[in-house]
């Protein structure tokens, strides 16, 4: 839901996917520090949490509560992750405005990170939309198929791109109002992310496929971007700081750092809506929020913006 | 000049740029040691040195000897950089295959990098032209103009492309072969790349630049790498393990690193000639050559490549 004064809009997910993979449990306060500063910035969307059970997530377990605050924040939209039913139920009830349950394309994949099968998990998603279309129109949240490991699996190995096309179809006819595509072990090329985008929209429609979630592993994830943007996708997700990835792939971290991405579209003239001195702000809260032994990321600003450098967005 | 089995030409720049900015000095035999691995790796050209007094750099006051050795290395292009005449004269008598002269687009930065202004440096690549000239045409080296500092400098900030533009056709004019773009300072953009190499094409001529110097000081590097495949370069420079990068522009540091960017290239179907596990024994060879504390980056060689994945390039 890109608003109408950003080019690409950046949907910041470190509160979720950056700090599911750190021990040390941030306070709730602090990431409701966070989260201000991030929207304060001018960040669009942000996804606060994800509805796992505690046990499993302990960081994550204030998800509801970070959910009813940043939903007090104008014009932010909420995301969540929701590994399922029961996770979408907390969701519908916190009042997130968007739920995201990812659904691995790679099946050795779902059922290490989320113990089901596809046919599982697309139950679930049916369940999900019946849940949400018990809301009044104008409540019901946007929910999105996340097509993790698209690109390929520390544990299959290659995805072919035809079972991600199949698994985009069977999502939109569970229920989801939208997929993305995530490449969960930063096994991602270019050509990759503009071949099965095109594939993607060529089956469902592109009103359906707006977002991508890249990461870092193996250094390619800006080098994605630019051909998410030359296929024309508007949504990136991205972590301040970098922190984080997924922690049930083995050898799979970094997702690509906000605060060097903003500065990649602002500096191709796209309007990401960012403040830069308050993105830096909040960097600083994350910084102070975390033990100092957990590394922050981020080459643009350990280096600066250049000297001259002008932001497409008007910095106020 | 790219061989016709490769769609994109690497040129190392690791035992030069790389290692001018790291004090201890790594020894000759391991450097020839290094060389040779990387052209093993099927490295098609690099730069192996620079010819400057051993006084200021001497961490490459073997130029000289590595030139004859990598000389002995079939089908291997072996590039130095020269700060001036003096310089050149070095490289000629070494005989180097290709040698590149940087003038820093900001006269600020030339001051402060080589003590010359403009006119001066432009006098010097006459005398070049002319030294040049009185070999026999087969022995002629490729004489390069590196447009230092195109992209911005620390001290002057901005740099009009009008400038960059003007400066590429004084070198043609003064007698170099071709002219490199380069983003010294590392505040490169996607769009100045396409805009910068179209304005310089408009100039001199397409033939006269086919290669870039980028830099990944903001974590841009791979993303401009996109933007010189997308306008049409054919030579990008990396360093292996990202060392170095302009010990003279505070600030400014790290090349792109030349792992990284073969899976990126490789990834997107572009043959680079390379072999990755003979990539990684060269890297090996950099790793045992230097103290522990100098640190080697690149995600690709921490990752690994992803599994399932194939080179373009024939491996053997």
């Amino acid at each position: 839901m890109k608003a109408a004064n950003i080019d690409i809009e950046i949907s910041e997910v470190g509160p979720r996917d950056g700090l599911q993979s750190i021990k040390p449990i941030m306070a709730t306060a602090d990431k409701k520090r966070w989260i201000s500063a991030l929207a304060e910035a001018g960040m669009p969307e942000i996804e606060v949490g994800s509805f796992v059970p505690a046990k499993i997530l302990p960081q994550l377990a204030d998800t509801a509560e970070l959910v009813a605050y940043a939903r007090s924040i104008p014009d932010l939209t909420v995301a969540v992750l929701v590994p399922n039913y029961r996770g979408a139920e907390g969701a519908v009830t916190a009042g997130a405005h968007k739920i995201t349950i990812p659904l691995s394309v790679s099946e050795t994949h779902s059922l290490k990170n989320v113990r089901r099968t596809h046919a599982q998990m697309l139950d679930e998603v049916r369940k999900i939309r019946e849940l949400i279309n018990t809301l009044p129109v104008d409540e019901r949240p946007v929910f999105e198929g996340g097509l993790s490991t698209a690109f390929g699996c520390t544990l299959e190995g290659n995805v072919p791109e035809s079972k991600v096309i199949s698994i985009a179809e069977q999502l939109i006819e569970a229920g989801c109002d939208e997929v993305g595509i995530s490449d969960t072990t930063g096994f991602g090329t270019p050509n990759q992310v503009t071949s099965m985008t095109k594939g993607i929209w060529a089956a469902v429609g592109k009103d359906k496929l707006t977002g991508i979630h890249l990461h870092n592993t193996r250094g390619q994830g800006l080098a994605n971007v630019m051909a998410a943007l030359e296929v024309g996708l508007t949504t990136i997700d991205s972590s301040m700081a970098g922190i984080g990835g997924c922690p049930f792939a083995p050898g799979a971290s970094g997702n690509i750092i906000t605060e060097d991405l903003v500065f990649l579209l602002e500096g191709m003239g796209l309007k990401t809506g960012i403040q830069f001195e308050r993105l830096m702000q909040a960097r600083q809260i994350l910084r102070d929020s975390l033990p100092a032994d957990v590394e922050l990321y981020g080459f643009t600003p350990d280096a600066g913006l250049p000297k001259g450098f002008t932001m497409a967005t008007p910095q106020v």
